[in-house]
């Protein structure tokens, strides 16, 4: 096999789209012990995301994202579609532009999302799955 | 909130139904550059198990769990209504014995999965996620 130049550095996050994510954090932290580490809004996608991740665990560590859509967007064609579950899993790499121009994608693909980090969906699936990629050496920033 | 007693510790694993754990795997090399770090035959589900991780990542790590079906169980059943794409996702605590009792489960609900590892699915999905549990420090073990 001959590997990729932009190596995934790690799984930044699992996303999954849900209709109220104030109930599902609740969830996560009533079964899981979760903690809510980000709040926002990300307008230009018409979604609130959370996300959680267990108490005092590194910075890089794969979190859960929830995706509450209140707008027309991906996330809402998919509840709309599937309802709530897995939406997407996002990849960090070192540099996404590097890694973008690899995957013969447009540098005009990559946007500015959540924790107003560059990122990026690739075109197509893999195996199923809607791969996202982040630039970013940290899934949590307390 | 209240928090559980038994904590999730970290996303031990994301599990993608796939037909073809071989070509699968490939795509995550070629494309992310992870690589193989288990590969086995889980008899009692039908399934074979391919685990995939970044380079030089940590022992706890969370991986991607390709799970191939040759034979009826949960995961042909996800291909043959879904096709391929994520499947589910695994948490990791500390005792899942402690853990199951909370939730209320049976504790025949427990078998021996993936790598040797005590398991459990949650009853019920958790907002549209089917949800496992597994008691193990490691997500790799080289």
């Amino acid at each position: 096999m001959t590997r990729a130049t932009s190596v995934g550095r790690r799984i930044d996050h699992v996303a999954v789209a849900v209709l109220d994510a104030d109930r599902a954090a609740q969830w996560y932290h009533d079964t899981l012990g979760f903690e809510v580490v980000g709040d926002e809004i990300v307008a230009s996608a018409n979604v609130r995301l959370v996300y959680l991740a267990p108490p005092d665990v590194d910075s890089d560590a794969t979190v859960v994202q929830l995706a509450e859509p209140f707008g027309p967007g991906r996330v809402r064609s998919h509840l709309e579609t599937n309802g709530e579950g897995l939406h997407h899993v996002c990849f960090a790499v070192d540099d996404i532009e590097s890694f973008v121009t690899e995957q013969h994608q447009d540098l005009s693909d990559i946007f500015v999302g959540g924790r107003n980090r560059l990122a990026c969906f690739l075109g197509g699936e893999a195996h199923g799955v809607l791969v996202e990629i982040t630039e970013s050496a940290e899934s949590i920033v307390r």
